[in-house]
């Protein structure tokens, strides 16, 4: 039986796994997808404190060395149950293994939704994001656009509008899902122009992007210039796993606090996968420092 | 009038001004002592995920660059106090400054009480530390010696105790104030030799720690072989000049949580001077990151 059991190999997970090791714990570590998680799709990483600039890859291979360096190691495994047991927990993945922990981390991380349309992947990191906060500072001074009509794309629409010159925020409704200050800000935004009932029909320009094809309701079509295209329309966090032994919010993140106690004792969410209010590398390292310390009751 | 004033420039006031200058909004900060904060104190920094090794005043030139290339800049000010006035907050400092701002991050940090005994300055980095579960593993297989009584004090007894081959406790009463859980573990520890009604007064070794003289109640003095001593015994926050604006709990801390926010709206607290258990870099640098994105409403 490992005294912690951390599933997920992103910032969180890893953090988690780096700081147990140092403590003198051995943690066994999952990960079904990409060692180091989401921000290995980041082109370029220029908020992190302390690293002024560095690719998510590279940023994820560092943070891979420093548990290697310790002793650590990644399992290759996907999680497809889990359940508790006599003093801890079981974790099961799909090729068969069964691991038994006295803790268990869940550091699952969430995904960005993707709009699903042509080029959207070829273009991430030349023009398309699905992070304001990270990469809007890229588009200091040019013309970007916002896609989304929730929250979240309200808040990057005007975290965007002190940045750049323009910003179109793209809804395919009429109406804005948001907080009644948030569509206030975003109506008194001299540089917001609000596109309504229209979707992104396709990403034009050759290296990277520079216009977008919009079309509405009616089949009309236009063209806007854009040098950014922020995708903010939702967030996947994948927690059916765990719902037996944590609570699920609405949108299906683990709810846990600060400590990243989650109902059952025992079991800690840390990262994306986790309620809270700010996704960012710092947070998710803050989660999986807290995480990491859990077997030494700090 | 500043949209921001950021009050300390360690690791969570370096990472405000970072995120707000990224998002557009240019912070006042003050600084009343080292940029860069405690971290600076730190000769070698390796629990900080994404830079291997690096020493703290190393780390503290890389925030401060990171915040120069933005257009940031650290003023230098003693805050002696602060007051709510008409759509934001007065802040003087020593010097006889006065700065209006409509957001107030609180970043002042906590300093580690040291003993006050003779070569504890110069031994910092050198066998004397402050910070077990960041100094910690540099004592792999080694002895180490920690004074304090209090639950701080056994955690790091507990945490040193999974690393080091032999962790004397010494404390200067003849019990323990601290949680019955902790006392249960630290009595059941092998490797940890509770040294009680004593004091350490001497730190022996030439160019780094190798012994300490210990001496008890009734004046006998005994020599310990150790190779770190970790001081345990306390924090010094230093929030009272924003007692108007914010609760301190009994410690001294500012209340707040995760969000950062205190009981006044537009007054946040982030890092070592806010209540929270762990105080590492990265729980203040995500607190740095939630402040610093106030101003955007994230």
């Amino acid at each position: 039986m490992y005294d912690m059991i951390i599933v997920g190999a992103g910032t969180a997970g890893l953090t988690a796994g780096i700081y147990a090791l140092r403590s003198g714990v051995k943690p066994l570590i999952l990960e079904c997808e990409a060692m180091g998680g989401q921000i290995t799709l980041s082109p370029c990483v220029e908020n992190y404190p302390g690293i002024a600039k560095i690719s998510g890859m590279e940023f994820a291979d560092g943070l891979m060395a420093q548990l290697t360096n310790l002793g650590g190691e990644v399992t290759f495994g996907r999680v497809i149950s889990t359940r508790k047991i006599d003093n801890g927990f079981e974790v099961c993945t799909e090729d068969g293994e069964t691991y038994e922990g006295k803790n268990l981390i869940i550091a699952s991380g969430a995904a960005h939704r993707h709009l699903g349309i042509e080029r959207e992947q070829e273009l991430i990191g030349r023009g398309v994001s699905y992070c304001a906060v990270c990469d809007g500072p890229f588009f200091k001074e040019k013309t970007a656009a916002v896609v989304g009509g929730g929250s979240a794309a309200l808040q990057d629409a005007l975290y965007l509008a002190g940045i750049c010159s323009k910003v179109y925020l793209i809804h395919r409704r009429d109406t804005f899902r948001a907080e009644k200050s948030l569509i206030d800000q975003v109506m008194a935004a001299e540089n917001i122009e609000c596109v309504m009932e229209s979707r992104v029909t396709a990403l034009i320009g050759e290296k990277k992007l520079t216009e977008l094809e919009v079309t509405n309701l009616s089949g009309e079509k236009k063209t806007l210039v854009a040098d950014g295209l922020f995708v903010a329309i939702g967030m996947e966090p994948h927690n059916e796993v765990f719902r037996d032994l944590v609570d699920l919010d609405e949108a299906g993140y683990v709810i846990a606090g600060e400590n990243c106690k989650t109902r059952t004792p025992g079991v800690y969410a840390a990262g994306d996968c986790r309620t809270k209010t700010v996704r960012q590398l710092t947070t998710a390292a803050a989660d999986g420092t807290v995480c990491g310390l859990v077997c030494k009751a700090v």
